[in-house]
């Protein structure tokens, strides 16, 4: 493939270009965006600024030969989107950190920037700045900008003794993508919806909004990680234990019997990672005025918070297990 | 070295505990520190909030077994301030994303850690959240936010015909550094005064504000990869040219003969990276103000800004050369 020899300024300009004409992309937010050595955001009046970055890493969170280039665009940006989100603020800008080889600046960098484009276009999150370099393996890191009225953030430390637990979605279904991704040859087809959720999670963040301005949850969280390991940092957080119900735990649908050989729906969802479903709580009186459902997405009341610091899960003879924090970190598995 | 294992939560809890009791990262402006799934940050009124992230990747920017982590830990934050610098802004809080071998977990980290918070302290950044993950390399990612009033930030775009190009300090002493470093055996003596500006270079924040503050500089930006890539950044956002006269530009001193015959002070001054000295300039009229050096540190007039669109270099001789951008660019060299 023939190629014009790229340069820093040259890469950076190809980002720039590819969101510059996007109308969505001159927010009121950002006053100054690429090519300083800063980038401006104009904060709201009586707002709370939300930041948060994440990693996005070649071989730690996804593969080159498995993961869609315009996937790996997506999901870098809507994963960051998700912890605004999971305080139920609204994104504004990001910052884009790019590591890549030379052959990688070419078309899987157009395709890169297709995907990330359609993510902040979704979501309205507009492209400030950035860094690039170049790297044998691609590295990406995005910190995500977000605003919210200040003092209405939903945090993970505000669970009660009494309140019920809620998630949203079904748990598991981006773990099972994995799977399948990991035992296919190459590239996924991309309407494969088993793999979909994996590929393109999508941050809950009109939800998160809703639930904060309602004043409904009492805490909340995103479940990148797994239900077992974020539960279990919420309830850290607020000095609290929870208890489940094994029965309740909205999880992945297995379609096919091989599939159902091979995989235990209600391990994907206990301990599977990348779901980006929000998990929250809400007290006794205000539960009455959860709907089942939130924009097609179910809202699921799968247990309690218990003073006693302890995670427990109950099975279908309502016998009680600890329920051990079994998702995803990687200081301690590898992928 | 025996040592606990280390998870993701223990990794972020250090690096939260090893700020927490430090007064100057209790700051007004980070409302949630780490801990949740993002931080708040409260902006001041009528102000512009500054962003700006940037790599600090092992093998790419710094090496394992010739940066000491403490240094690792300086840098990778005041390169990053130094752009705040650059806009003429104040640094508030910054989010650390770390990515490292689990090896490194116990005494590297704690002495990366004591460097980030020295930086972190004298420049009155708080620590606000992070990303940790493991990985055989050692990657960070730093973004710093800053605040400037309203409109009062300091452009690249702006320097007009006619304007006096400054910069500040000596240029070309950290690329000297460096070459030491790269020709040395293992780690260096930290007091070494010849690789103290490649370890522990300082962002000219007070001299930004104070640019900024009294309206004196027209443009402005960091030099962080050369004199002569930097430069010819800063024409091209104004759309302007520039003039240097090679015999005012402040360079690097060579202590001895064997250095001498190695190095050209003036190719190091021109071309050599990472000195984050501050490039600006004034109009002829506020040149008058601009006194020859503020709190210890020089400023020198090195040349003027022409309407013709082209970098040129006067020699000693009068004559004139075009200069063309010879510093740090990933994508052109290798380290």
């Amino acid at each position: 493939m023939p190629r014009k020899r790229q340069n820093e300024d040259s890469i950076l300009r190809k980002i720039a270009d590819s969101f510059r004409s996007a109308s969505w992309n001159q927010g009121q937010s950002v006053a100054l965006g690429i090519g300083d050595d800063a980038s401006l955001f104009r904060p709201k009046r009586e707002h709370e600024t939300i930041l948060t970055c994440d990693w996005f890493l070649e071989g730690t969170h996804f593969f080159r030969e498995k993961h869609p280039p315009d996937a790996v665009g997506w999901k870098c940006l809507a994963r960051a989107m998700s912890d605004v989100a999971a305080m139920g603020g609204t994104p504004r800008c990001f910052l884009l950190s790019l590591a890549l080889p030379e052959t990688h600046t070419g078309r899987w960098l157009d395709l890169f920037l297709a995907g990330l484009r359609r993510a902040a276009r979704k979501f309205r999150c507009a492209l400030a700045g950035g860094d690039t370099t170049r790297r044998d393996k691609i590295l990406v890191n995005v910190t995500v900008v977000g605003e919210m009225p200040a003092g209405r953030a939903l945090l993970r430390s505000k669970a009660d003794t009494g309140n019920i637990v809620y998630v949203s979605g079904r748990l598991g279904e981006a773990e099972l993508g994995l799977r399948i991704l990991q035992r296919s040859k190459g590239m996924p087809r991309k309407k494969n919806p088993l793999t979909k959720k994996h590929l393109y999670p999508k941050p809950r963040l009109a939800l998160g909004q809703w639930l904060a301005k309602k004043g409904l949850a009492t805490a909340m969280m995103d479940i990148s990680d797994g239900l077992s390991s974020d539960l279990s940092r919420l309830c850290a957080a607020s000095a609290v234990g929870a208890q489940l119900e094994s029965s309740k735990i909205p999880r992945v649908r297995l379609p096919d019997v091989a599939l159902k050989q091979r995989h235990d729906p209600l391990r994907l969802a206990l301990h599977g990672g990348d779901d980006y479903e929000l998990l929250f709580t809400v007290s006794t009186h205000r539960a009455k005025l959860l709907p089942s459902s939130f924009r097609g997405v179910r809202l699921t009341a799968i247990g309690r918070i218990t003073q006693k610091r302890l995670l427990l899960l109950r099975d279908e003879n309502g016998r009680a297990h600890q329920l051990m924090p079994r998702g995803w970190d990687p200081f301690r598995k590898k992928l």
